[in-house]
């Protein structure tokens, strides 16, 4: 164990705290025990690696920037729509300055370029794999008002679903965007839905040998 | 809107179940309401970019890994260390395959091809991001038991992480387990929080101007 | 630290059960992690100091009304409809006698003297402040079966809405229940919902200078 | 205390971890924190007495099969119906066999008899007990559908209802499952709504004598 | 479908209330999210039958006793201790009396039965089931309030371990309240524990046949 | 129904949101489901009358600043310590001007000095009543840590409560926050405790009549 063991573990820890961190949009909605932070960021990577396969660019850069955008929320919080007036934050990459401070310097500036990538994506000549990053975020949460409008009842998802429609950047982004609106979240499962009572067929003991 | 952004759309659905579906472990061990599967994968990514960088590694390979490697877990859940004598899986090779089956092919292959690479570290020859992503996984649930031990007082915590010390592939990996053993959780907020209740000289009121 | 003191932070301590009860009218209607009788007395104070200023009566007593007007309910719990005709309780005004049995004289009397107030709101003669402090009671219930019919898709919320209805005392609470049907919980939230995703003008970085 | 007690212990505290198991169905179709293994288990106890009731056979004999039939899950889980051709699990009666192995073997065997005589529900020449708990275990799950349908507004409900009522066997199922869908879970309470918010002409203060 | 199956559901609509129904006790220890009076019921009825079966009696009665014990409950909630002195309730047989007053006449007696046995432990010339019931319900009390002593850190779990050990009336019930205060709930699991992070060596994989 | 009404029912909706709104420092320090603002808030004005009557000054002014006191958190959130070097937020007169916008003005003008006031504790020659409000602010944290700390063993809740001690303005203050450390959260009913499993002596039949 060395000093520098310790820090990355402070630094893991503090990465820790996004999986207590509710998403704050959804509380003002009044979404019940809704997603973390976390969670959120787990999908943006993967929609975002999916996005830039699409679209010809790196997937695993697009991962990554989608993996770390919300990182400094474990300072900032989540500053909800309705605070936008109220509230000025310090930019992104100051805050991961601070929070990777302590880090190799090797991985603190890999960690640093990600979210200044990510941040890019509202400026010109911005990275292909940042716009993927960036409809990827909005394309969770689009994902997410979905099936909280499914699963919850809740009427005020539609609201969330209108305002990100018009923001993709990408070709990929607003066709997903557009088929997630089309698409039920339950339809992966439904082919096994019939099935929920019936004897499976397919079960055959274990350890019966 | 095409059949292939539906089809998309549906595994981007499926995906969004890790969200929902509990560590089951954790339920074992007595932790209410304990992080989902999209949690731990979403930390287990971080990890494996951690440890990647510093094993000379490729970190977005790594973390791509890492944020893969529990996906089959939509279809067969979160079987528990108390389930393996009665219960048998398919592999998560084969799983990957039916969940991806409707995706476009590149993106099939490539989502298939990160389940693969991550089993794989089981094996002889297996890559170093492989290893970077098994050590993350196993490096998540000791930070996560270690948090649970000081945030909720459940005793039985340690026989998690005992269990998970020896079972460290990479140098990075051994030592960021020990370090994880001898840091407070909350080490990376304590210096703040000798200031809660005082007034805070930094903030200057916004929209005075 | 004295003999006084213990026996007002002993008070306190019992006062904070209140953050922990539901209210069990939700319970039965299948409201999943319902409101805390603390939660819906917060609101009941401001509601009886908004119904008072209203009214011409004074918004601060109004407010201390509906402020402690639950405070029984550490001791008899909160009884629902359906256990009316099962369940005797004491009166309020016993509990509370015994509830501040141990505080300063001057301030039990004037806790006591509260309960007493609120209650006589159903007698002849009552004060305008416990009208409005029992408007307000009645008003938080019908505000959150309106949140809850809309957040969470319980189709029984209409049941407690209905009910609430006829029974307001004063013009200002019959008014207010009123727009509340007529009004959705997220008007006040909804013209900031349009800006959800779009970059914010008027965040500008903190800390720059 | 001697060891048979510590072994009845350590089974009672096995079985205390359903409490804890949430129902997997429930997670796939996103509900939130969806009933446990033990609440489900609880009212198939209580449907199979009554069920038996009305078909002539011995209600507590049906009421034990209902209230062990799940005891295998603390070892395998809640298999979900998505998993059923990746998984494959032990009998349930040796999973029993495993868990009563150090029971008095008089007890040991009257549990493993419970659980054989469930599963044989599904096969020819089984007792009416076991078709009537394993009606009952359908029958919570469509009642639970219903309440999960009208009390959180997920549209996903009516696929487990659909799916389930073509599986009955008894006379009683059959006709207590049409009975569910055409009854509202909120039928039992509704005539106390009416009374929410009025003075209860019943309750008389206690202790004033 | 028949008034008879109507009346059926709506009663067991009601008994899906106490899934709902959160122990009060629990609540004023500080215990969050506790355990629902179905959880317990379920426990209770497992545990009544164990108790029987080494004490001689019969279990299946004794089962069904610790399954129907508080059904009244959903009519007058789970009255505190802290609030005994200033509540009294109608008599469980009353309550019952009218929840089963719309079920067929031989159901309703069968219920009423029950609940009029358990509650005959109190007085002299009580049968041996109901002894069984009684203390069954104690010791569900007593093994929950372990369970989150060493799950949740709560340190006011002994008063309630403390308060149940001179109450039981069978020797079983007796023998297994002692073991229960020396054992962990943890042990049960705890030969699986040391396999956590390993490969699970029985595991060979499903359908690669 | 009037607009007026409309304006003052939007008012109660967004006061409203702090019943779902967590206090963020609870978050940081790991607190499962922590207290929302609404639940802080009621003890905060209970505090505050108690404080106010010991220390001479009006108790129903001083209930009323702690009930309004976090109002602007509807808008600004509940930033963290954590969060203090990187956010700035408009004043808290700022924000309950825009807030209260849409109501009668002379219910605007009482919210909006009620705010005004409880910040002025911070300046010299600050009101009694607006340093009793501040105080009960610190207080109602202490307590709240007291209780998580012997509720969920969360070790963290130590450093809450180390930095609230010097902070206190009034001689009631420091009196109470000492007695609070010396004080369990379960004294109030632990007399109860020893008669939780004991029939109720006082408990007679209700409606035998």
């Amino acid at each position: 164990m060395t000093a520098e063991s310790t820090h990355m573990v402070e630094f893991a820890y503090e990465v820790g705290f996004l999986k207590r961190l509710p998403r704050t949009g959804w509380l003002t909605a009044g979404v019940a025990n809704p997603e973390s932070v976390a969670e959120h960021s787990f999908r943006v990577a993967i929609l975002a690696f999916m996005i830039a396969a699409s679209e010809g660019a790196d997937p695993e850069r697009a991962a990554v920037l989608g993996l770390f955008h919300d990182l400094p929320e474990t300072r900032i919080g989540d500053v909800p729509a309705v605070g936008r007036p109220y509230v000025q934050t310090a930019a992104p990459t100051e805050v991961v300055a601070d929070q990777t401070a302590n880090l190799p310097s090797d991985l603190a500036e890999r960690i640093g370029a990600a979210i200044a990538e990510h941040e890019s994506a509202k400026r010109p000549g911005a990275s292909t794999e940042s716009l993927c990053s960036r409809d990827a975020d909005k394309l969770d949460l689009l994902l997410q008002a979905r099936e909280y409008q499914e699963q919850t009842g809740n009427i005020a998802m539609s609201a969330f679903i209108d305002s990100m429609l018009p923001l993709f950047a990408t070709h990929t982004g607003k066709s997903l965007a557009e088929a997630a609106i089309a698409t039920s979240p339950s339809t992966w499962w439904n082919e096994f839905a019939s099935k929920f009572g019936t004897p499976a067929a397919t079960t055959r003991p274990v350890r019966s040998a």
